[in-house]
């Protein structure tokens, strides 16, 4: 490829997002698509009509609307994992643009006039003029890129530094918070021994009232959730609605006296046992009279317990309980709608087998994914796939289906692979066992960047088989060479990668393609008009962060190879901004906040990336024949690492551990200003594992307890799983929703 | 070799060791060398006398006693780690008593009859024709080798499962204990902040009883002990010595209102200071008047803590205690002698620079240490070496000098390159700042344990220079066929090396050549008659427990390869087992207790042994072409990972951290009988970083609180460092020993 076609391209791409970004600002402002684009808004119930001559003419207010929103609002309305994703595409713009200027000025220079060449019209260029391929073999001139490497190591170092301070600061204020939040009064407990004389529920309060006299509160227990499980339930509750129509009004005096019976067996703790909505509703009344006479055995190992601190709490967790590892194991609790409830019942003696499980599944999917690879790859031989199929050589012979199948079905069939990679991934880690849906999706986020970068970078690098690939990687002296061989020759697809793939997927991230068909689908197809079913999405971070820290890793292992890669890349990455702002406001709803969690993911993704880059050039200054330059190389590697190293001692305790001084803080401050006893009595209500409709309301107003504005009030707890990739089904969706309105303009 | 071979060379062996034992046992009767074959005896004065007759018959009463000893003795003698070291015998002897019966049935007549050979007698025989090189290519009998794999690996994990849980149950009966341990309710708190307004002691006060308000008792600064720290302290000393016996009589009033009013400066803290050996010595009083009067800016950021319930110390231990987590680092206290002081005093911010550059040189030692090896193995060469050094080319032509050389100097100087190995390991263990000798002891016993693995087998494997061995593990995938090439070749080796190098140490350790020699030297010599300066011995855990280690990996990885190593391997085993018990009954003082933590190693080198045998395993089975037999060692392989992985989530934590449950229950069983302020009083008095002669009495009675018998009580715990190599001189030793005197009967 030459200059003037990489600039056609650049045309077209550039003229494709002007397109799609004027559609969407067309799109967005049309009432039949306000759930589609305005999905948190809804939730939250901000929209303002919008005059009907605006609604057809393309405007870049969004774009206005992004940029001037304040890390302040993402933190508000995203939460802290929404500012740490933000703070990644800050750090690379920054990073992108220091590394643009060095590499222009001092390798690109270097690179062009590495051989004596006659010089043609520079458009008609070949890229690889332009890549260290150019650069002759013992050239004086390679001290350039061993000088710009180490100013974009110093430069990433340095950022990073700062970034991550930033988030441990930024984390430290979300856990302090404005206003208390009663899930840091709580602790999960799994494997509660099962003993022949008394109930779980009997075991765990005779044990925490033991060991932790004089700070356990109360306690709540899981209960089995499994299919049949929730079909009794809603059996029951069919059952005792109408139970409760005919009997309730003679019976109740007895039940309310059978149910506070049942209730004081077990004591307080029990009081509390799933009675979450309060005792308001006749129906729950008879439905739970139902479930206590009835389930008293459903029981799972597993309950919340509560304290009267937030340190006691914390300190429970932490501990080992017993001698035996493998019972009372504690865990900090998640916010309530970060429960994964449907986990909670797995017995903890099965947690590190589904782990390792799910490690080799992913390891497998992961190799095994070249098959789809080399099978759309074979599509575009003609020959191969006519004598694999020879019925088909009569269709392939005419020159559109010839063209179709060679040219279009190969890449469909990868972006419909690439399409399946993340609920593969999710699924995964929800086999996992996680407890809380933060951790499933940052698990899924890890397992999906591990994906990316080893088949989009070292597949395309070391192309061709399985085989070939592992036998690189098992010659790991080799390496350097191999890489620093194969690197700079993949550099130009790299740079159309970023140009096409990039790019588009912003485009079709901010048009939301399927939800906008689906809509479209839906309105005049099935010419539905009920807007309580829709789904609204919570931000998917396991694709999202995953692709951004891709392109920072080509980034980085390109910078000086190939530099012409860099503007594109910081055009990605500015736009991405944007983009991802506009959806952080417009889309996505907040359900539960993962504390920022993201960060440290995307920091060992960077120093990686820092380590390969250094590896490739120490292999190219070898093939180079530059053995100074190779020698500068090592003690960067070195400070590389043992940064690394600094960090995780610095920085990463405070995303693991809270801090002594910063919970008892929080308790003294509470306990002064007599909050105390307004938390404990919140701390009852506030993880309800089977919601009735009616506690709905008693969730939301809990919600304002969780240290977030009522911006994000979460709706439902319980989602029927359907949050497994990324999409989470409101089932309590606002159904008086003022129509059509829109904050759009 | 041959089988006859093999015999004579056994049988010179046993000769040589049945000669040293018996020698051995005369000597122990000799008065002169109590001192060598009793220090711990001399230690606890429990010495006998003997008759003049019975001194020079050689008797192998030392056999029956350490044979009858029970666990409960050596656990109450030489403590946790003794018992585990004894129970790695134990297992040892176990588990190569089953692959010994089973390889000699199912392996060795498959192995043997290999091929049609023309029948030689067998004493004749090749050992080749034992090995698995003599099965021939395809042969149907592998399935022997697989099965007896199977039967290795099966026996191995079950003893390694009993084994661990006796530990863990071992451990906890160390932990809970009869008597109260006060270091239970101490912690050790590094990277104390310094701050302008106050000193590091009124920090430390502040902050543990703000935070820690109801559990802090009280703390004791760690001062500078660097050189100039050390004499200046002596010096002062020497000064108040004198100063003491002129003004005492009158100053005594005055001194004790300035000590008083510099110590409540400080508050109740401050008055813990250093102040171990009570204020009843009219020196003591003036060297501290002294200190405290000129020395007050010389603490350092470190301190210990005590706290009012074991359950506070270990959470107060747990905790991260700041946001900063490189300031208020907390650990749990090590047992007084335990305590390594000069390590204290290195800034916590520090210490993973050590980790790091430490396992960086241990590293390049390892890998450094195949010049000595290939240096020595040229001394063979006469050739090569005549080229090198021309002058000695008439020196070498002498046939007694070019015997020496060439069959006796390579050895002497491996030998004495080998001698250099736990010292240095120990000496960089030392450098990485860990706060306790036990685990100082326990991490110099990894780097030797890897050392010895790498030096003995995979260097011996892969003869040759270091960059072949490092190409061989560079490509990963043909390791399996590598080792399976190798390792069969080399099994007489290891054959003849347990034979020779396992048994003679065994002999060597229960000579003590070096001391005798020393005690020799200086009887006889120097004409000492003073006792008083001799070293006691602390147990080398970090040179035996490698040792023990690695044999039991050469007959896992030769089990099936070369079965006749495994009788010879079992002998080594049960001697080993005889001779350990016997100096750990005699010879070495337990001075501190690092509490089994040596186990988990020696479980994961089983582990690692294990897999390694069935990589080979594959391997060769690859080479043989029995595609069936590799098939089936996968699973075994992945079972092996399994097992490994369930152990350490099963048992594993326990000897990582201790449970609430057990604190909670020791600290009110103490509250119940009243113990508690008896254990307050002693905690002030339990650490003393700068002990005075005076003190020692008050430390001894400070050791029976530490859960051991009065058979282990401790002397000085400042041993100006000799522990370097295992050597802890004891200066406070025992002047009025009664002698002649032994209960060696």
């Amino acid at each position: 490829m030459d200059i003037n076609g990489l600039l056609t391209s650049t045309g077209i791409n550039i003229g494709l997002c002007v397109g799609l970004f004027s559609l969407y600002s067309v799109l967005r402002k049309q009432p039949s698509n306000v759930n589609v684009y305005f999905g948190r808004r809804l939730a939250s119930r901000r929209l303002r009509h919008v005059d009907i001559l605006e609604r057809f003419v393309p405007s870049p207010t969004w774009v206005k609307k992004a940029w001037e929103t304040t890390q302040d609002d993402i933190l508000t309305i995203g939460g802290l994992d929404a500012v740490a994703f933000s703070r990644m595409l800050v750090f690379s713009i920054r990073m992108f643009s220091v590394a643009t200027v060095i590499c222009f000025v001092l390798v690109l220079p270097v690179n062009y006039h590495g051989r004596e060449r006659l010089y043609k019209n520079i458009p008609l260029e070949s890229l690889e003029a332009f890549t260290i391929e150019n650069v002759k073999q013992g050239s004086r001139w390679l001290w350039a890129h061993c000088l710009a490497l180490y100013i974009i190591t110093i430069t990433a170092c340095t950022l990073l530094y700062f970034e991550y301070r930033h988030l441990t600061d930024l984390r430290l204020i979300h856990i302090i918070g404005p206003a208390p939040n009663p899930s840091q009064f709580a602790i999960l407990v799994r494997g509660i021994p099962w003993s022949q004389e008394s109930t779980y529920c009997d075991t765990v309060k005779k044990f925490f009232s033991y060991y932790y006299e004089s700070t356990y509160l109360s306690h709540q227990m899981v209960y089995n959730s499994g299919v049949v499980q929730k079909l009794k339930v809603l059996h029951a509750f069919k059952f005792c609605r109408l139970f409760s129509i005919i009997y309730f009004r003679d019976n109740a005096k007895h039940m309310c006296k059978v149910l506070s019976r049942s209730m004081t067996r077990c004591g307080h703790g029990f009081s509390h046992c799933c009675f979450c909505g309060g005792f308001k509703n006749s129906i729950d009344f008879a439905m739970r009279y139902n479930d206590i006479e009835t389930d008293s055995r459903k029981e799972s190992g597993t309950a919340f317990v509560y304290f009267k601190t937030r340190y006691a709490a914390y300190v429970a967790a932490q501990n080992l309980q017993t001698s035996h590892p493998m019972l009372w194991v504690t865990d900090l609790a998640p916010e309530p709608n970060d429960v994964y409830w449907s986990n909670l019942c797995i017995p903890y003696r099965q947690i590190w087998l589904r782990r390792i499980s799910t490690f080799g599944a992913a390891v497998t999917f992961m190799i095994v994914f070249i098959i789809p690879v080399t099978f759309a790859q074979g599509l575009t031989q003609l020959d191969k796939l006519e004598k694999m199929f020879p019925f088909l050589t009569r269709v392939l012979t005419q020159k559109f289906m010839n063209q179709l199948v060679t040219g279009y079905l190969p890449s469909v069939i990868l972006v419909l692979f690439l399409l399946a990679v993340p609920p593969v991934m999710m699924l995964l880690s929800t086999m996992e066992g996680h407890i809380s849906r933060s951790i499933r999706k940052k698990s899924a986020c890890l397992k999906v960047l591990f994906f990316t970068i080893w088949n989009v970078f070292f597949v395309n690098v070391f192309a061709g088989s399985v085989i070939s690939q592992l036998s690189v990687f098992a010659s790991v002296s080799e390496l350097p060479a191999q890489l620093a061989k194969a690197v700079p020759v993949q550099a130009t697809y790299f740079t159309t990668y970023v140009l096409s793939s990039g790019w588009a997927s912003l485009a079709c991230e901010i048009m939301q393609v399927c939800p906008l068909f689906y809509n479209l689908f839906r309105r005049y197809i099935l010419r539905s008009k009920d807007d309580s079913e829709e789904g609204t999405l919570t931000f998917p971070y396991h694709t999202e962060v995953p692709r951004v820290l891709l392109f920072g890793f080509l980034g980085f292992t390109c910078s000086i190879l190939a530099p012409l890669i860099l503007p594109f890349l910081l055009f990605y990455f500015s736009l991405a901004y944007l983009v991802y702002r506009n959806q952080i406001l417009n889309v996505y709803v907040t359900k539960y906040d993962g504390g920022g969690k993201l960060w440290p993911i995307a920091h060992n993704s960077v120093i990686f990336s820092l380590i390969v880059s250094q590896i490739i050039a120490l292999g190219v200054f070898g093939l180079k024949r530059s053995t100074v330059s190779s020698g500068f190389i090592i003690p960067l590697l070195i400070g590389t690492i043992l940064f690394h190293i600094y960090c995780n001692q610095r920085f990463h305790p405070a995303f693991k551990n809270l801090a002594t001084q910063v919970l008892i803080d929080m308790d003294r401050r509470d306990q002064h200003l007599g909050k105390m006893e307004e938390i404990y009595e919140q701390v009852h209500s506030f993880y309800c594992q089977f919601p009735t409709r009616s506690a709905s309301s008693s969730e939301r107003s809990a919600g304002s307890y969780r240290g977030m504005t009522s911006d994000h009030v979460s709706p439902a707890p319980e989602t029927l799983d359907a949050d497994n990739d990324g999409i989470d089904i409101n089932i309590q969706r606002q159904r008086d929703m003022a129509w059509p309105l829109g904050d759009l303009v």
